[in-house]
C-alpha cells in the first residue's frame, strides 16, 4: 500500500483539487466508522500504467455484520459466540445476508477491455463516464514488458512465456501506434467541419459515433458500488490466478482495501474462500482411501487426468 | 415526525441500552454526512400498535447523486446545471444509476403479513429475526377501530366503510383471543416435556415447528437495506393510496425520512413521481381534442369507462 | 416418483379439469424439447399433507447449456470436448452463465412458513395467490407423527428426537384446533354483517385484514420460475440436511425433476456440488500433514473442535 | 419484417448448416406454443451492416401471463375479465410479475460499443463470445451515409444534421482504415513468432492481450435471455427516439418480434408505455387550468422552459 504516497499524476488538475477539498472536510457522525479506511478516503492507488482506484465512501464495518446477524439469530447469540467467531461461522456456512449489510463505493479508472470483464458482475451499481456525452482523453494501456505474454499452449484462455527482444518491441509499437492514430482520428472526426464553423458547438461527427474508432485499451472510468458479500465474490473470482492479469491488478489493490476495512471478515474470507478448495464427491472418496493407507491410481479413481493432477498438487503428494 | 419524542416502549430493555450506547458515540469522518439524518440515528419511530422503524446507517446524500452523475457526463456538466436542476433532470428522465449510489439501512418491526408484502421487493438486502433459532415475543397487531374496514364492494382488493359497534367489538375480540391463544400454545408446545426434563435445553417441540402456530399478525423484525433508487420505487408503490393501510403506515414514515436525508431528491421525486400521472396514448388524444375545444364523450374515446372516469377526475372536469 | 400416479385429490375440481384440458393439447415446435419432462407436465406431485408441485413449463435442455457455452468459447470448443465433458467442466469451474440459459416454471402449493423461507431466494420470479383479493381454503399443515421433532439440544436451529405418546397427541391437537378455529373466525369476520346485508358484496371485514387471523401453517400457492443456475443453487441449500424438513420435502421432489430435465447437468451437479465439500486453507494443511504420514491433533491444527470433528467425519478417520 | 427473406450472408457456413439442422427438427410438446414465433425460430434478421438478431427459444405466451395473474387473483378473476382486458389492466397498473413468467432468448451479433450500452441492463442473462478464448473475425461497423450525423448543437448526447461530401468520405475512410489496420495487427501480433514456430499452438501474443488493439466498432455476439417484463423495459428505453440509432436498430427488430410473440401484451404496451407520457404534478395543474379555460403562460407555470415546450408539443397546442 506504499503506493498511497506516490504523486497522483493520474488525476486531472480539477479532480485533484476536488479531492483535496473533500479530504480537508471533517464531519461528526454517529455511524459506524473505520479509522484505517478513513485514512484512505480520497487517495487514489495507481493500477496499471494510467489507471487508479480509490474509495469514495463506505457503510458499515465488522461490527455491522455481527449486528445484522444478531437480528437474525436473536439475543441468545451474543453470549454464545464472540464477534470474531461469529464472523468465521457466517463465512464458513455461507450465511451471506449479514455481509450484504455493508457497502463500499469506488472510483476506478480502467481500460475498456477490463471494464468489459468487470461489468459481467451484475450485482453492483455503476456510473460510467459517458463517451456519448463527453470526450475521452488520449490515455491507453500498454502492457509493461514483463506482461507481454504469449498465448498458452495448454490453456486456450491463458498465458505462457513472455515475448522478448524484437518481437516485444514490435507488439508494443503496434499497440502504441494504433491507439495514438485512433485517438487522433477520433478528435479529428469530431472537429471535421473545418472552416465552416457556423455550428460552433457541433462542428463534426457526433461523439456517440466518433468513439467507435477508439481501441479497447483506452481508459474509461466509473463509480462502482457493491455490498460486502458481492465484493468478496468478485474478489474470489477476479483475484484468482486464472483471472486475466489486468483485472487481477485491480482485485489485488481491493483485497488490501478489504483488509483495512473489515479485518475480521478478511481473515475468515482468506481461510474459507481464497485459500480454500472444493473437493468433488469422487475426490473425497479418493482421499478417504489414501488416508486409510490404500494405494489409489488415477485410472481407478473415477477422476479425469486433469482432476487427478490438480488433487495431487493440492496435497503436495508425489504419486 | 413528532413521534420521535414519544416513549420508546416498543424496544426491549436490552435494545434500549444498546441504542443509548451507540447514540452516545461520535466519530470523525471524511464521508458525506447529513446532519438532519444524523439526528434521527438510533431513534425509533413508532408505527401501528407495536411496530417501529429506525435508521441504522446511510451512505451518501444529494451531493453524492450529483457527483456520480458527473462521472457519467463528464466535467462539462458542472457548468451547465446547478445541483438541484441536475437532480430534477435525472429524476425526470429516469436516469436511475446516480441514485443507486446512495444507501440507507433500517431496523423495522412489523407484522408478518406486512413483511410478506414488503419482501416482494427483491432489490433490497434483508436480515430477518429467525424463529427457527429464537422465540418470538407475544406481540401481535390489532387494528385501531378506525382501521377496521369492510371489504370494498367495488374493488376486490380494497376497503370500504368502517365496522362499528358490536361488529367491531366481535372482530377485535376474535383477533385478540386467537392470537393470545396461539402464542400461549406456541410456548406450551416448546415446553411440553413437563416433568421429564432430562433434556434441559430441548424440552419440547422444535422452534422451527412450533412457530407455525402463530397467526400472521405477530410481529417480526428485520434489518432492511436499500439503495436510493429502489427505495423511491418502493415508496411510490407502498406509499400509494392503493397500498394496504398497514404497509402504507411504514411508507409514510419513510417518506419523512427521505425528505430529511436527501431534500432535493425528495422534491423532484414528489413532483415527477408521487404527484405525477401517466397518460396512455389514447388519453393523450382525448386531451388534445379537449384542449382544441372539441367535445369528446367516453363512448367515442377508445377509453374504457374506468379509464375515462379516472382521466376526468385527474383534471377535475365535470363531463 | 411413483407419486405421479396417485389420485390428485390436492387439486380443486376446476384445477383438475383445466390440467386435463392442457394435457390433452399437443403442439409442434422447433424448440429444444425433453421427452421425459414433457411426460410430467401438468402432473402434480404431492408434498407434505396438502401440498404439491408440478412443472408448468420449461425452456432448454442439456444441449442448450452446451450451445450457450459454445457461443462464449467459439467454434474451437466443439472439437475439444464432448457435450457431457463440457457440462462437467462448466459446473466444476463455476462457469455459471450457460446454465442461466435454461428456465423452469413450477406451480407449488406450500405452507406459509415454508413460503417465507423459500422467498428469501430473490433470483426467481413469483406470482403468489393473493389473500387480499381472494379467500384462502381451510387447508393447513399438520406434521406427520414421525416429523414431530424436539428442539435439538446441540443446535439452536435443528431438531432432536421425536415426540411420542401423549405429548405428540397434545401438540397435534393444539395445532389442529388453533388452525381450525383461526379459519372459522377468518370466514366469520368476513361475513359479520349478518342480517344487515344491504352491502351485498362486502358484508364484513376486508379480506386484506381478515387474513391476519390465519396461522402460519395454512397453505398458499404460487407460480415460481427460475433459471437452471439459480435452481441448482436453491436445491444445494434447501436440499441440504441442515435445511428444515418441510422445505427439504419440496427440494427432494425438485431434485428428481432436475434429473429428468437435464440428466448430464444433474450428474455433474451431484458430483461437484451436492456431494462435494469445501476445505478451508487450514484444513488443507492438516490433510497434507496426514497424507504425509504425520500425526496431527486438533489442539495443534488451528481448527476449532467443531471444524476438526467435521473434517474427521468427512474422511471417516477415527482420530 | 421482410428482411427475413434476404440471404443470410451474415452467418458463417458452420452456423448456417447448424441452423438448417435445427430448423428441420420438429418435436411434439404440451407447452404453450406460438405459431407465428415458431416460424421465425432459427431465422436471423439483419441489423446494421454485419449484425443480426434471431430468436433461439421462448417460454410462454399471452395466455401464460393471464394464467400467472389468475394464480395471484384466484378463480374469481376468470369471470370478471376477459384475457385481453386482464392484460391491459396488468400493464396499466404496472402489475409486473405475471409478465416475468415468460422468457425469450436471442442470438445477437452487434458492435462492441452497442454491446457496452446494452449490457447496462443487468436483469438479463448473457453468454458472450470470448475473445480471451477465440479470435474475432474481421468485421466492423461503418455507418451508412445517412447515419453519419453531426454532434447536436443543443443536446450534448444527441445528433444533428448529416455530414456530406468530402467530410463524410473522410470520416468513413478513417473509420475503415483504422479498423482494418487494427485487425491486421491483431492477427499479426498473435502470429508474431514467425519462423520460431516450435510452439505450434501459441506462436505469439496471448489472445486476451491482442484483442485490446481492436476498435469499438468490431462485432461481437452473444446469447441474451430476458423475461417479458424486463424485455419491455429494455424496449421502452432502447426503442425510444433518444436512444442512440445503432441500438435502436436492434430494438426496432425486437419490437416486431414482441408483436408476433405476444400480440395482446404488445397492444397494451404500445398504448400504456410506448405511446404514453408522464405528467408531473406541476404539469397536471397547468393542464387543469387550461381545460378550465384559463390562460396560462410559462413564466407563471412553475415549469422550466424546456418542460413547458415539451408539454405544449405533446398536446399540439400553439401557445
Amino acid at each position: 500500500m506504499a503506493k498511497t504516497d506516490q504523486p497522483i499524476s493520474l488525476l486531472t488538475t480539477e479532480q485533484k483539487s476536488e479531492l483535496s477539498e473533500l479530504r480537508a472536510q471533517k464531519f461528526e457522525t454517529h455511524r459506524a466508522t473505520v479509522q484505517t479506511l478513513e485514512d484512505l478516503l480520497y487517495k487514489p492507488f495507481s493500477v496499471l500504467d494510467h489507471g487508479f482506484i480509490r474509495v469514495v465512501d463506505y457503510m458499515g464495518n465488522d461490527s455491522a455484520v455481527v449486528q445484522a446477524a444478531r437480528v437474525s439469530y436473536g439475543a441468545g447469540t451474543r453470549k454464545v459466540r464472540e464477534d470474531q467467531g461469529l464472523i468465521r461461522y457466517l463465512i464458513r456456512h455461507r450465511h451471506t445476508t449479514p455481509f450484504e449489510m455493508c457497502e463500499i463505493k469506488f472510483h476506478v479508472k480502467l481500460p475498456i477491455f477490463v471494464a468489459r470483464q468487470w461489468i459481467r458482475h451484475r450485482t453492483a451499481n455503476i456510473n460510467e463516464y459517458s463517451a456519448r456525452y463527453s470526450i475521452l482523453d488520449n490515455e491507453f494501456y500498454i502492457p509493461a514488458p514483463e506482461h507481454l505474454a504469449r498465448q498458452s499452449s495448454t490453456n486456450r484462455q491463458g498465458r505462457g512465456s513472455v515475448l522478448e527482444g524484437s518481437q516485444a518491441l514490435t507488439v508494443m509499437r503496434m499497440l502504441r501506434d494504433d491507439a495514438t492514430r485512433a485517438h487522433a482520428h477520433y478528435v479529428e472526426m469530431m472537429d471535421i467541419s473545418g472552416d465552416e464553423k457556423d455550428q460552433a458547438d457541433s462542428p463534426g461527427l457526433a461523439r456517440e459515433l466518433a468513439r467507435m474508432n477508439l481501441t479497447l485499451n483506452f481508459y474509461t472510468q466509473w463509480y462502482w458500488k457493491v455490498n460486502l458479500h458481492n465484493f468478496m465474490h468478485f474478489l474470489s473470482l477476479r483475484g484468482d490466478q486464472h483471472a486475466q492479469y489486468e483485472i487481477r491488478a485491480y482485485a489485488n489493490v481491493m483485497l488490501e482495501i478489504l483488509k483495512k476495512w473489515v479485518p475480521d471478515t478478511f481473515d475468515a474470507f482468506s481461510d474459507y474462500r481464497l485459500g480454500a478448495a472444493e473437493l468433488s464427491a469422487k475426490s473425497i472418496i479418493v482421499l478417504r482411501q489414501m488416508l486409510a493407507g490404500e494405494k489409489v491410481v488415477q485410472s481407478d479413481s473415477g477422476l479425469s487426468k486433469r482432476e487427478w493432477r490438480e488433487l495431487m498438487e493440492l496435497f503436495d503428494t508425489n504419486t
